[in-house]
């Protein structure tokens, strides 16, 4: 099976950024299986981009490289990691990126990625430090090689998913706007009313269907994550949801 | 030749739903090539979905597999449909997305799968159920095995294609208005004129070039349908066009 | 290694153009590995698309083949060219895309295309011609046995870049405005102010992190060329620039 690497960035598809950086890709690991994830992370939100890898690390096979670039200081000092987590594999900088998926998934253990190109741009690590570890790595190189164990990574806030108050995460193209609790915090809490901000949505659904047409409802979405919904409408627009609002279990 | 997996949807790219497809695509089937079509169909629009997966249909070769996942019913009891067509196979719910399709290209061989996996979500059957599925009969497995014949697939509504009156279909992003005249019914009705609503835009032409800039034209466009455009302009936004438009041939 | 086919278009991804041209090369040349490097082109922008082709050529190793398609002109009696460039094959249409390409790498060596399909439509030349040849080209056909030498390409009016003005030639996704002036011309200006418009930016920096968040600077981006940026905003939104805004090394 060929070596897979997957992409999470905010550089959108209108230049060559992507292209650039499975142009480099491809020639140190020709028959590597490249897959876009997202390149439409708000422009650095490392928020949403943290939530979005944690998808991608439960959705791929196991030795699958994950290269997430969402990079607001590119040209400073930050580290860059590699993470060694669900028996696959992270590389991103050191800026809380890897928050969401140390939490929720066991066992991460993290490296400082110390091999540096004999050239760089100041704008574009990407390309030109991780692009090229990716595919050393996809190519077979033992991470330890090019990299020194590092404890202490960056962790960014994010409210506690284990007590009775949320928060809105990330809100999809169809509107739903997807919390913070996970589907076992949930079903402990066994609520008979979830609010999001002061709104009553009822109690935990099974299905869109539930509801009628243009009516709101919670239910665990396809992220094992609470969502608040609109049956055939949109959240976010009805409910005028935002990324921080608040949810409740009552 | 590697087996071939096209993915139509209305999910956009923005979060990681077709990420999540291609991961279950590759995990079942590694060496599959995997071909977006589109991942922006309006949401939920069904007709859109259902014209684009027919020229997903003529464009590609025997053997190829088609997953279309425009899926506002997901979670009820909806079928999911998989249907040999044009030496190929399409999966999809079964709520009209094959109507243009079975309309336009002969012998559609429709079956109703009977497969369900030992888990699923009740939001994101494209991920659980259909990706599977696709990846399996990818990988060699038969219809037959996983799927019943079905008499019965729902169609939708859309305006008879031999007559002299049709409608707007399709705005595709240069602003092009493609109509459900297909190109032998407007070469049989040998129109003088051809109007969208109430504008008269002139005879057949052969290409943009026959007008000047600026002004609008009918023309049998790529798909093998006939368009409404403006030369080197956008005739959706200059003629205010939407779809479901009339189109007439006089 | 696989032959590597580029994809650079104005097509936009919501309908099924892109797919088109996909199903036309795999039909051809089963084993080539498609990179899209951009859809998003504004429309019928050459001058756009002609900086981006430059960059994909940059990027990608030798023998790859770069396939154009922003093309205004298609179904009138323009040119199709066949460019022997960088150690790599550009096919585009001769209407100024190959210029930047042209300027900045050299030993450029044109062809025109002289096959053409025994049939095609008048409207989309790059999935009806264009794809055939790219794919036949992958698969190991001489460029001399499908066209002829051509001295006269096209080229497009694109400021000097070895004088002290220039101009924005692009704006990104995150705002930053990428100018004409090449590294190597800025560090032979030795510039103590660099303006656009009538802004001045102060001299050249190296990072974004050596002026304050929300101060303009100007730096050699990734492009290798001198940009116009915000330290984590958008310069193109802060400034108001848009492309044609000129830069002056002062």
């Amino acid at each position: 099976m060929a070596p897979i690497i997957t992409l999470t960035t905010d550089f959108g598809l209108g230049y060559c950024y992507v292209a650039d950086m499975k142009a480099v890709l491809i020639s140190h690991c020709p028959d590597v299986r490249i897959i876009d994830v997202t390149h439409e992370v708000p422009r650095h939100d490392i928020l949403c981009g943290a939530f979005i890898l944690e998808r991608a690390l439960t959705a791929f096979p196991a030795g699958t490289i994950h290269l997430a670039v969402v990079d607001p200081g590119v040209g400073s000092d930050r580290r860059i990691l590699i993470v060694n987590i669900h028996q696959q594999i992270v590389i991103c900088p050191d800026n809380g990126l890897i928050t969401w998926a140390a939490r929720r998934l066991n066992g991460a253990a993290a490296f400082e990625l110390t091999w540096r190109p004999p050239q760089s741009s100041n704008t574009f690590h990407g390309r030109d430090i991780m692009a090229p570890i990716a595919a050393r790595l996809a190519a077979g190189a033992k991470v330890i090689d090019v990299a020194s164990p590092f404890a202490d990574p960056v962790m960014i806030a994010i409210a506690p998913v284990e007590a009775r108050t949320g928060q809105i995460i990330y809100l999809d193209s169809f509107g739903n706007a997807t919390s913070n609790f996970p589907s076992n915090a949930v079903h402990l809490a066994d609520a008979r009313s979830i609010f999001v901000r002061d709104l009553n949505v009822g109690p935990l659904r099974k299905a869109y269907s539930d509801v009628a047409p243009g009516e709101p409802l919670a239910l665990i979405g396809s992220s094992d994550l609470l969502e608040i919904a609109v049956r055939e409408g949109s959240a976010a627009a009805q409910l005028q949801l935002k990324v921080g609002d608040e949810v409740r279990l009552t």
